[in-house]
């Protein structure tokens, strides 16, 4: 084996000093990036490698962060992880990633994994039949911050970033009844997800600060898939009279039941308007334009690492242990697949 | 703090071997699922935690791998690396991602991060201005194995995985040929990257076969994204006489010009037959159906970490020293796009 490369060879060959090679490779904000470029490109040439495991025994960090999402391959959650890379990336951190699949059994593996990993932090958007949150508890009683996201457990000392899924359900159908609505289908998710849970609250108080009766039959449980709009159209069909709204929670879904309503002879927004969720890409490519809330991932993962970094470096101590919750804006977008009246 | 729980107290506390504990942390396959399962929650439940720091340094082994890829939140993106880390957690690997957003100097910052980590192995999509692969030499001298996955180098000493894309834009454009098309726009991203640039080759080869005469005012450049569908359809509506085919690079951006296409009056397939890529979701959803090539994310996420956890492990000494290509199936899907004859 050929011998090591250490800091003071580099500093040699660039004729810089030791020091700031050392800020440079731990990107440290004092080194210029021109400089911090310059230093990373010798120190590859040359074969440089910080001796991570020393360090690591030495200080017991690894600045890994672990994330566990439900699926990697769902366009909101891609977002998300794009949005904390960007964050833990620019710390000097690491992102050690895995899914569970929506399953509770892979979940409770995967944080076995994340632990003995000795990640430094850990992020969670919570699988659709995890019910209790157990299996977390040897990163709290170690005092290894758990940050939940989106999907995001009810417990008194964890911390979630979320929207106000209440509030943006409320406004989507609130909307809809402005429209001149009257017999509104709502469709979503496993209500055992708090995300789906809230939408539905929302519905329904908004149904009732309207006057509009609550009907079970108008409540559609679905995997909200690109598949799913067949089954659902076939259902919203059977229903007699026939709806005039429907509020899905989700817009590849609502892509799919607009494509299936329009088959059937449905005009939209004339015979039903609908509203989606997520402003995904879909809903602005889809005809008519997918009126939706615009649910921001991105954002949410840079405000769940921001916060999970603050903390571990001590800038904001106490911010995760005594906040419960952080809330995001979302907002709803009004396209036209809702719009029934000419003056917005 | 409290005294470190060892995997001997697990194995008295369910009445197994410490050997069975052993195994089953480190997810070996002898060990039966449903053992793993009940020692893996007592582990948890006692707080265990295997010393990762003192194993690493006797075996120099991180059960790291790294991933890096252009753009996190891409569809295709997203469904290579759920195809890897569903690979990666089977095998008891980890994975670090990162993305390059595109930029060189990025890529070279994520390796140098990945390589100071101490990643058993690494795999990499390149960067749209990615020329130069020097920065992958630190790794690639000290034995650790670098996979290029989709986007690849090209390099006598290195191994990719990808789909090949001359033969697939052959079949696509091919099939517009087949379908009466005469005049056919080709909207492409940087040709800098192996897959556009191949693309294009396979466009041009299937007009010389045909004989129809290539035309470079045909080939339009686009970061393909949803919203270049305007500007495209601006450059098509502005040729004369009027193009009667389009083959476009990505799903998405496919859906946007035929958008913007029927915006103008132009019937699909009638007037101008659309092919897309990528067979994305978008794809099944919009009207009329895109006709595009299936390009299999997940596969080749799984393809590209099974081979090089093999060379990993030893399973199959020198796959990746002795191959340059591993070339995934892809395959053309018609649909009502670009059909324009009754009988296929």
């Amino acid at each position: 084996m050929e011998k090591e490369i250490t800091i003071y060879d580099i500093a040699k060959d660039l004729g810089v000093s030791p020091t700031t090679v050392s800020r440079a490779l731990n990107n440290h904000p004092a080194v210029k990036e021109k400089t911090k470029m310059r230093i990373f490109e010798a120190a590859l040439k040359m074969g440089y490698q910080s001796n991570v495991f020393a360090a690591n025994l030495r200080s017991k960090k690894t600045h890994n962060i672990g994330v566990i999402v439900p699926r990697l391959n769902s366009s909101f959650q891609s977002s998300v992880i794009a949005g904390m890379e960007k964050v833990a990336t620019d710390a000097g951190f690491n992102l050690i990633i895995s899914q569970s699949l929506e399953s509770y059994d892979k979940e409770i593996a995967n944080v076995h994994t994340m632990f003995n990993s000795r990640v430094d932090g850990l992020l969670v958007s919570l699988a659709a039949n995890t019910e209790k949150i157990d299996h977390f508890k040897p990163f709290m009683k170690k005092g290894t911050p758990v940050l939940f996201f989106d999907r995001i457990a009810e417990c008194e000392d964890c911390t979630g970033v979320t929207i106000d899924n209440i509030q943006a359900a409320y406004k989507a159908t609130n909307h809809l009844i402005e429209q001149g609505c009257k017999k509104i289908v709502h469709v979503l998710g496993n209500i055992k997800i708090n995300v789906y849970a809230d939408r539905l609250k929302g519905y329904k108080y908004a149904l009732l600060d309207k006057g509009l009766a609550f009907e079970d039959a108008l409540v559609i449980y679905s995997d909200l898939n690109e598949e799913a709009g067949e089954a659902i159209v076939k259902k919203i069909m059977a229903l007699k009279p026939l709806p005039d709204g429907l509020f899905v929670s989700n817009d590849a879904c609502a892509a799919s039941c607009i494509r299936h309503l329009k088959l059937e002879g449905i005009k939209i927004p004339e015979d039903i308007a609908v509203v989606g969720f997520n402003n995904d890409v879909i809903s602005r490519l889809i005809e008519p334009n997918i009126t939706t809330v615009n649910y921001p991932g991105f954002e949410m993962g840079e405000v769940a690492m921001k916060n999970l970094i603050n903390h571990l470096e001590g800038q904001t101590i106490g911010i995760l242990t005594n906040t419960n919750k952080i809330t995001l804006r979302s907002e709803l977008i009004i396209r036209d697949s809702s719009k029934r009246k000419k003056e917005q």
